[in-house]
């Protein structure tokens, strides 16, 4: 019998299914509200973080990402694929997984699956920046792309916005009529429509995500009307966009770090030096969110590395004392640091060390 | 009872004790060579992989870094770090884990832990190039630096070489008298040293492996003899080396990777344009190893990703069939992958679907 591994050698381990039972057990609205709440905390103090940019691998028919950030105590990465051709093949187009590990001492100290906590991230996301920017009182939102965010995103401005009615719209019918089952009874009033014009008409909050991977014109110029907040989520890397430029020219852009933004953003249509606003110094109060009514506000989201800290920091917190997670012997801890080895042989078979 | 995940979803995960059952399982001798030949083909074919510079956050007290690298199908990363200080507190300097994914799909296919991985590769990769570089029919070998790399070095040595005879030396007489004790019965004559002089009394290869973070000289130029191989791996970080500078300038230097050698080997004493020769090249016969007896020959070894990726791969294929992994619900993957949101409700309690 080998010797068993030392407590430090064992890091939590979150699958999917623990990530499901975790999401289920708090319940999703309270885990998308808890999540704003961690990535605002996180967005109020963006100076102390380490913002590298992500470790691109490309290949002819995909991405490969690693994405790292640290605040000084905890340092997390999140792997993330992003293959548009995946679907076609039975495939998910992104997978993710995520590790926080501590700086002092380089071990890890989660590791996680990421493709679930990332939808739920997204949308929290989507929905804190709405809470600065959306016009006061929205209650109808457009939700344009009815793919596999869709109903997350629905569910954070419920949750974190208040929106009581969504208006879905997608090429793909059969993806809204999908979107529409999965969102009945949760305290929404659902419109399926049947063109990007009709999901819009009332709404105060156009939500866009579509993935395929083109300059797509989702949204024209003369369909957006003043005093709307757009939230675009689905240009999110170089060649990918949603919006005609003429909506950008018209709209005060708020995004999250923008030497990310201006290369996978719907921004990468504008010049360099369009200016646009950090998403965190409207929420630290060092710049204005929505100055009135008539302003068109545009959240060009790509999706940042601290979001994915903050929600892989969230999950460590949330498991403590649940059954949602396993511990992974996944780092050698030997009694002695310097013996290895030792180590080793006495996890042979034979010994009684 | 929620549906089982599908099998795309489950990567193979081998934990430090199934590294060390598959390791004792196939004799570490064997896996030393194993890795070696593995390690060499991919230096072989060089050209194909994508070298990315390792990604690095630094702190005060150590660095953690994102290792990664591609060949076009297959795609790996290292993440390691190093807290010299973690020793003094029971702590490993160097802990790791690495991961293989599918360049077509984005999809993880292996998670291993690297801290016992990486003390085979190197010393592998240590002993392959030794093979190429020092001189002919070598039974000698330093080793100096008796910690937690050593007693893979001998053994590397050993299996890939045919050195028979080592002589450790450490300023720490009980690190030599435990690698000494970890070496015994292996069929290496062992022979502990007083000094570091004493140590290369006829040796043929010196090894130096200490781990000091700052500009040591555990070798100065009286004391090393005309026609030795240096395998010199413990300066590997910004101000770190082992050798004096003199050493340096009578011998041909060889590296795995220029850019990143001269940040972090002994050249890092050198001018920026000393000429060094990449050690895949004397592989694939398009530089020349060692040409008489007289030369000094150095490896100056700083560890590449490629090593990483070709050990990783290597355990991919040496588990199948085995029981030394188990499978982690790592990756979500539902049956529609439009459906994230469908197969997160279905996943809850109290349904049947």
């Amino acid at each position: 019998m080998p010797p068993l591994p030392s407590e430090l050698a064992y890091v939590p381990f979150v699958s999917v299914e623990h990530m499901m039972g975790l999401v289920h057990h708090l319940g999703i609205e309270r885990v998308l509200i808890d999540l704003a709440d961690e990535i605002e905390t996180d967005f109020r103090r963006w100076d102390l973080f380490d913002k590298t940019p992500r470790v691109a691998s490309h290949s002819d028919v995909g991405v490969i990402e690693l994405m790292p950030t640290s605040d000084g105590e905890t340092y997390g990465f999140k792997y993330v694929n992003g293959h548009p051709k995946n679907t076609k093949e039975g495939l998910q187009t992104v997978t993710a997984f995520g590790l926080l590990a501590d700086v002092n001492s380089g071990y890890p100290k989660l590791l996680s699956e990421m493709t679930l906590l990332t939808a739920l991230r997204t949308a929290a996301t989507s929905a804190m920046a709405a809470r600065h920017l959306a016009p006061e009182g929205a209650r109808t939102m457009a939700m344009i792309g009815n793919g596999a965010q869709s109903e997350f995103q629905c569910l954070a401005f419920k949750a974190i916005c208040g929106i009581d009615t969504v208006r879905l719209y997608d090429i793909d019918p059969a993806a809204t009529a999908r979107c529409a089952a999965n969102l009945a009874g949760r305290g929404l009033t659902v419109v399926p429509c049947r063109s990007s014009e009709e999901s819009m008409e009332g709404a105060e909050i156009i939500t866009t995500c579509t993935a395929d991977k083109q300059y797509a014109t989702i949204l024209t110029d003369n369909m957006v009307g003043s005093g709307v907040h757009i939230n675009a989520i689905g240009g999110d890397c170089p060649g990918k966009t949603e919006l005609h430029r003429d909506i950008l020219l018209r709209s005060d852009i708020f995004v999250e770090y923008p030497p990310q933004t201006r290369i996978e953003g719907e921004i990468q249509q504008l010049d360099g030096d369009h200016p646009v606003t950090e998403l965190w110094q409207v929420i630290a109060g060092k710049a204005e969110g929505r100055r009135n009514a008539r302003q068109i506000t545009l959240f060009d989201s790509v999706g940042f590395a601290i979001e994915d800290f903050s929600a892989l920091r969230y999950v460590l917190k949330a498991i403590q004392g649940t059954p949602f997670f396993t511990r992974l012997d996944m780092i050698a801890d030997p009694d002695d640091p310097r013996d290895l080895f030792g180590m080793f042989v006495r996890g042979g078979p034979g010994t009684n060390a």
